[in-house]
């Protein structure tokens, strides 16, 4: 058992899910505190097969299942189906993402596991929803990119053409969307003593994501504009003499600060720049202008001017320059910690700080089937059956 | 009060954020049945001149504010501080996303507020951390963009140039780990009788959210690799003789699928395309002579053969297209509704779907100062006492 003080601390959940939208929520729950028993068939999570590592550990697995316990069994036997029914007795959370009907057609749906669990909370996320032209189709991330507007945002200024992420938002805004959900779940259980089964599509995960302001001009109904005017604006990346910075003016003050820092006082009085309003109807020509100026220093001498002027400002980091940047060094957000297969590891910690409570301290995530044994312990099985369970093909492990 | 049935419900949240993160974290809470109350300066939140609409009620507003109570007070007098406090003593959680060390300047730090409501949970948002180099600089999307990495995993496959998303991931991101970590302290306060302070920083929600697959390659600390191969492999988008539609196969079955679809059987066993990995590799190659047949036929002719040869695929929808898409209408995860200020409003519902509760039925946003009355009533104030107030310029209201 694990030993985490945290806000979950004492909630057992059986993760059934796989890949990335379900798995990325329970570790984001196990960080917390809570006890994640993440099953996997006989071939191990696809996951186990992505990025840095070897032998079925890998960082694409690491990142999405630390502090998980591993069990690895068939669901295509029926005794396999059983034990899940008897570990789903004891938990207090079940998380699935397997298509519309699978569960249900393995007896392991939610109204199969309420017979066993009465206040058992069942979360079901999938790619489209349990009805619709969609629901029973494959989902991967791209498709969601596609469908839900993301890629009409992302679009090219210039040619229209619609344009893919390069991370997979939807898979983990699901995950974000889906581990509050369970967690309020959980607190209406507190206070009420009953469970429930819980909804999320990734389809509408994403929608309600990009709502606030990719969808600004489409919430008024009969007051449509054209959704791409000042995309422009948010493209705020200008390359200096040797790098590239990020830097915006929002207010007049902030606006006369980037005047001063570009040698242009006359612009803080320029109709096309003097007001908030102003500044956005001609952000392409003020964009252009202001990078034109700025290619002339190094990025250092830049973000000191502007900085000093008051203009909110940052350099543009690669990946490994992120690492070492003294903001990113200073709020411990990455830790280290050594792995037994594949060495010392480096992840991004939960993010929210819990002012009572400590951050977890078992980080490593499971080999395929590590905990089988002393999961089916607790649950009552002694050695020799779970021996029977091995040799009989129902329970398998890597080691 | 709100009739609002839901997992949050009957819990009371004093809203002190502005802008964004804050905002949006909170409107996740009242969907789910908080009360919350939205306190904004004279001159109202920024977002209320966001966006279409006019008289302060904008969609800007709308979309992240549906369904609080408002209150306009001046926090530069002590008069309404000293409200804010006893507004505090009442509530369950304060949530404030003012730049460090201003809370506490003004006297409603977590440690002031502790002092009249012993078990307060108190969420600080900010945009780099309460210590280290940037702790004071103020922080735009685009900022945390350029900072966490997230630029350079969409730097432009061919210049390298990094790009800013088009939509303000940081902030939202944010957002949804605010109301996972609030409602985990409420968790917590529900079974340990204890607040607590809780600290988010959109520079590090954002590095946590990148990490699973963004920072694949940083993970393993002696195993660092060429951060950019593969990323390629995520811009699915083809354009078709009247469109974009996406398409992807991941395994062999769906590869085989592609191949029949595309007519050339003879890629199925073509050594570039054979496995996954080889996929992987050649995906340059692969993509673009995919691209180049997928150019000849209408996106409906396509998306019909790719479903039925069982490659997941999609049409890519503009954000109008998004809206009548058969899928997004079946999931009703739109909703409309009369707004009496700015007509028929449409909305993303909250994505999550609580078996055992309504979704919100009250998601009108308040005007500026709407609910002073109500509120101040609920602590104990007399008629002509609000009057004074009134009258005074400590509370202000648009009407």
């Amino acid at each position: 058992m694990k030993s985490i003080d945290g806000p979950l601390s004492g909630y057992k959940i059986l993760d059934l899910s796989r890949v990335l939208s379900g798995p990325a929520a329970t570790m984001m729950l196990a960080d917390q505190g809570a006890d994640v028993i993440k099953i996997e068939p006989p071939a191990g999570d696809i996951t186990r097969q992505m990025g840095v590592g070897s032998q079925g550990m890998t960082s694409g697995f690491l990142n999405i299942n630390r502090g998980k316990r591993g069990m690895c069994l068939d669901l295509g036997t029926e005794q396999g189906r059983h034990i899940v029914r008897e570990i789903a007795a004891t938990c207090d959370v079940v998380v699935q993402n397997f298509r519309p009907g699978t569960v249900e057609a393995l007896g392991l749906g939610y109204a199969d596991l309420v017979k066993v669990n009465k206040t058992i909370i069942f979360a079901s996320i999938s790619g489209f929803g349990e009805s619709g032209p969609y629901a029973k189709k494959r989902v991967y991330d791209p498709i969601i990119q596609a469908l839900s507007g993301l890629t009409d945002i992302q679009a090219d200024s210039e040619s229209g053409r619609p344009k893919m992420m390069r991370t997979v938002i939807p898979d983990k805004v699901t995950a974000l969307t889906a581990a509050q959900g369970i967690t309020a779940a959980l607190l209406q259980r507190e206070r009420t003593g009953e469970g429930q089964h819980l909804r999320l599509a990734m389809l509408d995960a994403m929608i309600a994501f990009l709502w606030p302001e990719g969808m600004i001009n489409l919430t008024v109904v009969d007051e449509v504009r054209d959704l791409r005017i000042g995309q422009l604006a948010l493209d705020l990346i200008f390359q200096t003499s040797d790098g590239y910075i990020t830097a915006g003016a929002m207010s007049d003050d902030e606006w006369a600060g980037m005047c001063k820092t570009l040698e242009r006082p006359d612009w803080v009085s320029d109709p096309r720049f003097s007001s908030t309003s102003a500044r956005f109807e001609n952000a392409e020509v003020r964009i252009r202008e202001t990078g034109k100026i700025l290619r002339k220093r190094t990025s250092a001498e830049w973000l000191q001017t502007l900085d000093a002027n008051g203009v909110p400002c940052a350099p543009v980091l690669t990946r490994t320059e992120m690492l070492n940047n003294p903001q990113v060094v200073n709020n411990d957000i990455i830790e280290e910690y050594g792995h037994p297969v594949i060495g010392t590891v480096r992840q991004a910690r939960g993010a929210t700080r819990f002012g009572s409570t400590k951050t977890h301290s078992s980080p490593v995530a499971p080999a395929l089937g590590q905990h089988n044994a002393e999961i089916l312990k607790e649950i009552g099985y002694a050695d020799e059956e779970i021996s029977k369970l091995r040799s009989d093909k129902i329970i398998y492990s890597s080691d």
